[in-house]
């Protein structure tokens, strides 16, 4: 940890931390790739491909990377975390391998195949009205009454060093295979993914930009880029990107993210449909909407692959059954 | 090549000799597992997910094997093959990477996604009728005109190695995660696949015992392998798993399956559905009606799990959209 600013940092040590600590309770995903899309783009195009991770996404690896440094008098009472379903099933199945109790407190309209997969990974489901509660009030009082250590979404240092895992796999995975890629999009949320990533991306792979990928109406990573502080959207807006609906920035995910970020790409729902549909014709991935945000920039040329070579992060793989039959029976 | 018999059959050997030729070439494909669906069956799946080969099935494998053994003099008529979809991909992608040309003859009710993939891959598609028209005698007589070469489906020594490596990959990853697999099942259509992994699992594997997997009405090599001959199928019964209607075993892969299988498992339409939606949900995994009958003799109990650990091959991925949003809408 960087300790010479207010907020201790996560530094690239601590992603290396992260991936020795993770070997062999994390899938190290494959890099897709698609030759007939690619003939499409004009270019080469990389899918780090997340939904093939426990749990369904990458935030097993920074849940894990928390958890498993929980202390012996710690263990008993366990860990609680705040969720609207894919960093629930990571704490969920973190804390079951480390073997610790996990509470979640989830929106009532998360996509309920995500809390039943909370729930069938061994957590106990605590839901609250997206639109009237305060999820924070809610988890902060359980956590007072149970003494039970918080595990952030995003802005937890080893949350964050857990997550850039993802990018220390892409950058060695690009090593083995030569691929020199120009950039690296990466969906955000809180912002935890592509700042843990970009710290290893910044060590591993110069060269590479980095951006931000973000869907209409939470685009606040993209908008606090632009104006060198966090800056805040609406979070009452319903999205099809259930996973990327946080209304700001984490304040040491943003801490990173505007010194080592190219600019961020924002993209509407129909082109996240788009992506969806790509996924499932060119690389055979179930992509959920919130994990398919990279690959939505680069089909609508937010990032112009002609001639270049990128590596997108699909996130996630939790997608709702009934809207992901319709996002592939709309796009024939 | 084995030349006791009086059809020169492939060896181990032969299987990995295509594994250094399909190096760089093929992807290696990750074994895949699910916690949650472990936790249900009672056992340890794996799954070689091989929708995420290059063409989205395993096909690609066994023509490449074959195509890159092309002599120079033979390059420029280049090959053809028929196929109702994977293996006309395969030939299509193999073919473009050797530098020669490709035909397919391909059914005209072949879903349009690999009617159009084919193409996209670069090969000429001719079109027969699957009930009318004798597609051997069409793919005869353009070799004929041509004097091109003709890419077996499943019944060529290259093609059969080339699938081979399917089951020598899982071999090599089940020794590097530890895990001894009490059975493999695969995929069955002509057998190339089953009967060249087998070669790598009898020799890496010994343990394992290996099953067919077929849909039924398509259940020629499950009939075959206990009458002790080969049996022939009625193949004109319409079929979701469109890659596995082949009526009969081939005569190579045959005399090899006859001694290197355990069985064949038969499941019905309504299990392969269930199959293909358990693999979005658990594996967040593309995989078409055909490439889903293992995974359905596991689900369905055709082989018992319950404190077993097996791999499954899912062999392919490219499902047609409409019938995959219809399976997945119908699996809430």
């Amino acid at each position: 940890m960087d300790g010479t600013g207010t907020i201790p940092l996560p530094t690239f040590d601590d992603v290396l931390d992260a991936a020795r600590r993770l070997a062999g309770h994390a899938v190290v995903t494959p890099l897709l790739n698609a030759p007939l899309l690619d003939a499409e783009l004009g270019g080469r195009l990389f899918v780090k491909a997340e939904p093939l991770q426990k749990t369904g996404s990458f935030k097993f690896r920074g849940a894990y990377n928390r958890i498993s440094r929980l202390t012996p008098a710690e263990k008993p009472a366990g860990v609680i975390a705040y969720s609207s379903g894919n960093h629930a099933q990571g704490v969920a199945a973190a804390a079951r391998e480390v073997g610790c109790p996990a509470a979640v407190v989830m929106p009532k309209d998360a996509p309920p195949l995500k809390i039943a997969r909370t729930k069938a990974f061994g957590a106990e489901v605590v839901l609250y009205d997206r639109y009237k509660d305060s999820r924070e009030a809610i988890t902060e009082a359980l956590q007072r009454d149970r003494k039970c250590v918080l595990v952030k979404p995003f802005d937890d240092v080893h949350v964050i060093a857990g997550q850039g895992t993802v990018g220390n796999e892409i950058a060695d995975q690009c090593a083995e295979r030569g691929i020199e890629p120009d950039a690296v999009l990466v969906p955000v949320g809180g912002g935890g993914l592509i700042s843990g990533s970009a710290l290893a991306l910044r060590h591993k792979l110069p060269r590479a930009e980095v951006f931000a990928c973000e869907p209409e109406n939470y685009d606040d990573t993209a908008q606090s880029l632009v104006a060198g502080k966090r800056v805040a959207v609406d979070a009452r807006t319903p999205s099809i990107c259930d996973a990327l609906m946080s209304p700001t920035p984490g304040e040491i995910t943003f801490d990173l993210n505007r010194r080592l970020l190219a600019g961020g790409f924002v993209v509407t729902e129909a082109e996240v449909r788009r992506a969806v549909a790509a996924a499932f014709v060119h690389f055979k991935l179930v992509v959920e909407p919130g994990g398919a945000v990279a690959l939505a920039a680069i089909l609508a040329n937010r990032y112009l692959l002609r001639g270049k070579t990128a590596v997108i992060v699909c996130s996630g793989g939790n997608a709702d059954p009934k809207l992901f039959a319709e996002i592939i029976a709309e796009a024939q």
